[in-house]
């Protein structure tokens, strides 16, 4: 039912271009600045940070999405936008007023996104000046997803086709990470696009299923930030018949689909990360205790170096689950490595170490645990702590 | 009012005395066995690891406990006795009766510590052998606090008088800690003893409350440990008038101050540290805000890694601080470093970049906000994150 697209973006979906520019905000001579547009109004859905220091471009966006429509986002990497008082607001006001003005929008129709170091103004000078610069093509998206990296190694971005009977349509999707990202929230920018006709409360609420079951599940360092969102706009050229709660599990399932396949790359991609880590908890009393489970031992620094150092050091997972606050009980207890059980009912297992540590050695490490107390179940990705991640963050701002 | 003693230890105060020896449970030819013992029955109160995953010997040592009674400990460093079912809870069982055996008491008496490697169960054929070669003495003090060490660099111990009219009576304090070591709950290693006359209830909330300021304050990496335990033992020989909730200020001082020093000894020796840091919250709407957002602020990896950095990214700061649960005004906000104020009412404030990378340089760094909603205020301590913490903890077992 699911066709991945080959080179696909945000733009493969019908009726959407992007266009950047380098506008000098970054440093070196890299993309920043970027628009994504669509040709008709959007019905519009967005999740953002949990974090209380909020960014001005989240706070404007959340006031714009209030009605459910939008038909543009811009986007600059290389400068938060956060903790700038009014300032931060009025430059945040403009940007979207600019790309309106460009694009003969209304301003509430424009979603703005920033993402950088915080604390520092935007140079709105280069904004103005980079703005017009700006040309939306069909083929802009994959620029796009360039120039919103921060401290990414690469590019994230995919569509997909999902195609039944009469109804067939594209969602393409793009997300930049690589540090804070954490669990409890959006964690990072992600703009997904799609040329499905679909009802605005269910747009909502697939949105935030979709986000729980993949960004919210993924950790690389434990950190939020004040500028993570997740925007979905769906324009509705494709000619479909209206998706909402009745008919929307084709929908929800490829959205899913999309948000796991960006989260699993953002963990692949975590700031020094040399390998990705999934861990799935099964048999947890409630759902609630699986995700807490999981997504704690996939935070935890004492795992995340051990799977640096290929050392299958069990008892660092076993730890982890211990203070996660789900409900454990140790004689019940299975852990599995790569596989290979480690722990029965409360009970170390013996295993060849020297096989174990050449599996660990690969680029995905599998944790598994069955706490045999019920029915929950969820699975969480996150990344290996490198010394190359200490020596990225300690010399950020410099 | 308060003496601290020149080379204290936890013999220090009279009537104990602690022996040691190397029993080869540590792959080199290290201390790795120890006795505490009283000449009397001691009132002894204990606070534990909140992990759901608890260690045979914290088992043990909690049911022991519960009489409000003890007269010897015995640790060992280099097995953490944790995750190994009921074989566990038999080799702790016999570690104190073994003790009781050489010293003529009964098992009930003697409490139980391990810290190590977790999953692997005690040689306990070497513990066998090394309890009979311990030998007791005054001096002992200085070597138990080397042979509870694990990844530690160097002993922690502290010792100091109280002088009140008739009243004086001594404190000696050890610990251990460096990694594993996290807010809620004891967080590592800490013997605390003492020849003052003490009511049992006074006691454990004494106890309790001198943890709660000091090591439940402290975070190196956000872990906690099956083992965590902080013991106190009072013996009376001082000849005071018993000391309890009506007159048992100056003993909670003293015991606030020796935790509080153990605690700072801990975060700077944590794995890998290069400087203390020290977060104070002020200002707060709630106490127990306060106490939220210092921790999570001292915790933050990215906080930890800029400060190896001295980089005076204060969003980090701000951005812990938000993601912490505690109320925040982002409007209200003052930030400072190494005293100079760095945000003022949610506003960047300008400073001199070389000069505060030069402050940062130190050995301690200060890191103030005042939240300006209430009159919450804590203190917590911990350290940088240094490239040496990845390798350390990326080759432990090994």
């Amino acid at each position: 039912m699911f066709k991945p697209l080959y080179s696909g973006s945000i733009t493969s979906p019908q009726g959407f271009l992007a266009g950047t520019v380098s506008a000098q905000i970054k440093k070196r001579n890299e993309l920043d600045l970027a628009i994504l547009y669509s040709k008709v109004s959007c019905t519009a859905a967005g999740v953002f940070t949990t974090n209380q220091i909020k960014s001005a471009p989240v706070i404007l966006s959340q006031k714009n999405l209030l009605k459910g429509q939008a038909q543009a986002i811009i986007v600059n990497s290389g400068c938060a936008n956060a903790c700038l008082g009014e300032q931060g607001i009025a430059d945040a006001r403009e940007m979207a007023k600019l790309v309106a003005t460009k694009l003969d929008l209304s301003p509430e129709d424009v979603l703005v996104a920033s993402t950088g170091v915080i604390g520092v103004p935007l140079p709105m000078d280069k904004i103005r000046a980079g703005i017009p610069k700006i040309r939306l093509t069909k083929e802009g998206g994959h620029d796009f997803a360039k120039a919103i990296m921060s401290t990414d190694t690469k590019p994230k971005e995919i569509a997909t086709q999902v195609d039944m009977r009469e109804n067939k349509f594209t969602i393409g999707a793009v997300a930049k990470g690589a540090g804070m990202i954490h669990p409890d929230l959006a964690t990072m920018l992600c703009f997904i696009t799609t040329d499905a006709l679909v009802n605005v409360q269910f747009l909502q609420a697939a949105l935030k299923k979709a986000v729980d079951v993949s960004f919210n599940m993924l950790s690389v360092d434990g950190e939020t930030s004040p500028n993570d969102c997740v925007f979905l706009l769906a324009n509705g050229l494709a000619g479909n018949e209206m998706i909402d709660f009745s008919n929307g599990e084709a929908f929800q399932e490829a959205l899913d689909e999309v948000c796991i396949y960006l989260a699993k790359s953002i963990a692949q991609d975590g700031e020094g990360a040399t390998k990705l880590i999934q861990v799935t908890v099964e048999g947890a009393k409630y759902e609630t205790d699986a995700h807490q489970a999981a997504r704690t031992i996939v935070s935890s620094p004492l795992v995340k170096a051990a799977m640096y150092g290929s050392d299958p050091n069990w008892g660092r997972i076993v730890t982890a689950l211990g203070r996660s606050g789900a409900e454990v009980a140790e004689e019940k207890l299975d852990v599995y490595l790569s596989d290979v059980q480690v722990m029965k009912q409360g009970h170390p297992v013996h295993f060849g170490k020297e096989k174990m540590r050449i599996s660990l050695q690969g680029n995905n490490v599998f944790i598994k645990l069955n706490l045999n107390l019920g029915e929950g179940k969820a699975t969480a990705w996150g990344c290996d702590l490198s010394p190359e991640y200490v020596k990225i963050n300690s010399e950020y701002t410099t």
